[in-house]
């Protein structure tokens, strides 16, 4: 509150923005950005400009600021870590494809603008999985921030509640249904006695889960949220092959009809287990009582559970809708780099 | 994570706090920050020393720091505002009783507090309800962090969600299951088809209820924390006299009976609503469906729903024991402080 005041009469400090990567959370990302920049004067004292923004293959740059409607014609050829790098961004977004185990094309970008003291919101999760100690290194040592809200459940608070909500206390224990096609498709499943394969049939016809459904139902994007959470929220050290992952496919209509006669309802979940000060992770089914929180997350919804010593079990439920939500936690990065960096300018 | 590796090679900062208020609450946080003081060495590079402690008739004082043990013998006459003021203290935390109609002794000890630059983290309500809009000016004017997580229901996340997890989105609807006490005797009625009465005289013999139970069953405490949200984490600024208040007196078990028989289950709700641009804030017992997760929340739990134009719906469910959770939150307010002053020290 006496931040949002004191910065307002300052002179407006200005922040130039890369996006890498166009798809339905690039661009959702960039209009939003765009569409709060009054905002960011009012409350930041800032000036935010949307400088470069590029796909694959094609982009745009314009250091006066690009406009949303500029984004439907790219220029083919401008794309790339050197792309962005010779933009004047001081921070960037990156939102390409995610793949946990090359890094994707996400793991260029982020490098090089760590690498060279750019501010980083990195959305997607591969590099963060595949690279993330190194990652952590390269900020450390330029002083850039890497931030990761949407590449950890997006909308859901999840790194925010250890780093901020539970600040102090030591957490023992993390659950988290952190996957929404899974989610989904288990509801399905519930509400209707189904087993996995005609359920997932359904979903691919509706467009609810991707053709390749394996990194959804097999377990690995949840999985991957975990292990971001692990290293970057809890200072673990994990690899993947730490990690027991377990997907739904054993689901069949006879386990749901049982469970469903005992009030039970499975539900795809990662979890984290202090022991000995050392972190153990897996992801598997977990079935809940009616009378659990997690056994009424509904549809596309996520939960996390985390249990600490001074905070007893705190729990969060988010239901934003894609690719919004995740634009809007990429943006709260934005906004606690903004608060950082402006106290910086204040204080000098 | 890098904030935490970046101050530990620097010299020591000293910082001293006072603790004003030794009844449950403020006894479990002096032994709580004492408990910590090697984290606060460790991730701050902060030593952190509680210079005075006092109660409402004696007190304690020691510019070297005083220990666990020494509270159990207090001096008479080390007490009052200007006790405080003359300890050195840079940080003070007021954890004294809360009374909404005179803002209780709470309120000049925080007044003094901030008036004198002293950073304030409080956790009684009555202060922050009858004077917020003065406190907030006192903390402007002198440059002093007021933070208050321990008045705006403790370990659940309430003001740190709207302030952090969902920064940058627009607030549209808040109901919170704020106050322990109600949803502990919902909860029995529920389970046991009693009415208000034998709950609450069951609940007074057990020692979960107050010989004088009104300032929680008529509506008070959860319309204090409804309108600490309203005022300090959305910028509304609404006085008592705005708010519709209403207790669960009403709650009959005939009318539990019925509930029950639909799958409805009541609960003591705060409610924010923004109507262009206004909140409009009330507290009333609602009625949710099985499947809702406020329908679940058992016992002393308490919960938030928190629906913005970006995010959608992020509920917070917490389950923190008292007096330690209370504490647990005002010294994560005292880490936030640590945070942003440690960024000062670096930046200068």
């Amino acid at each position: 509150m006496s931040t949002e005041l004191r910065t307002k009469e300052r002179p407006l400090q200005t922040y130039r923005v890369a996006i890498a990567g166009l798809g339905n959370v690039g661009r959702a990302t960039a209009n939003l950005l765009l569409s709060r920049r009054e905002r960011y004067r009012q409350v930041y004292g800032a000036d935010v400009r949307l400088v470069a923004a590029c796909g694959s293959r094609s982009g745009l740059r314009d250091e006066n600021g690009l406009e949303a409607n500029s984004l439907g014609s790219l220029e083919e050829g401008l794309s790339g870590p050197d792309f962005i790098a010779a933009s004047s961004a001081d921070i960037l977004i990156e939102a390409g494809p995610s793949d946990f185990r090359t890094g994707g094309p996400g793991l260029a970008y982020i490098s090089l603008s760590l690498s060279a003291g750019r501010d980083t919101i990195v959305i997607s999760k591969g590099a963060l999985v595949h690279s993330g100690r190194q990652l952590r290194e390269l900020a450390q040592n330029s002083g850039a921030m890497l931030k990761l809200s949407g590449a950890a459940a997006a909308a859901l608070p999840t790194i925010d509640l250890v780093d901020h909500s539970l600040k102090g206390c030591k957490v023992l224990r993390v659950e988290g249904i952190l996957n929404a096609t899974t989610n989904y498709l288990l509801d399905a499943m519930m509400a209707r006695g189904i087993g996995f394969d005609v359920a997932l049939r359904e979903a691919q016809l509706g467009g609810f889960a991707e053709a390749d459904p394996r990194n959804d139902t097999q377990g690995w994007d949840t999985a991957c949220k975990l292990l971001i959470l692990a290293n970057f929220g809890l200072g673990a050290n994990l690899t993947m092959d730490d990690l027991t992952v377990e997907g739904m496919q054993s689901v069949t209509g006879d386990r749901i009809e049982a469970w469903r006669s005992e009030g039970l309802v499975p539900k795809l979940v990662g979890s984290l287990t202090r022991v000995d000060g050392t972190f153990h992770a897996g992801v598997g089914i977990r079935i809940y009582p009616l009378a659990d929180p997690f056994a009424n997350i509904r549809g596309k919804d996520k939960a996390i559970r985390i249990v600490t010593d001074a905070m007893g079990e705190t729990i969060a439920i988010g239901s934003g809708k894609e690719p919004l939500a995740t634009a809007a936690a990429a943006l709260k990065d934005l906004e606690h780099i903004l608060t950082a960096r402006a106290a910086e300018h204040v204080s000098k």
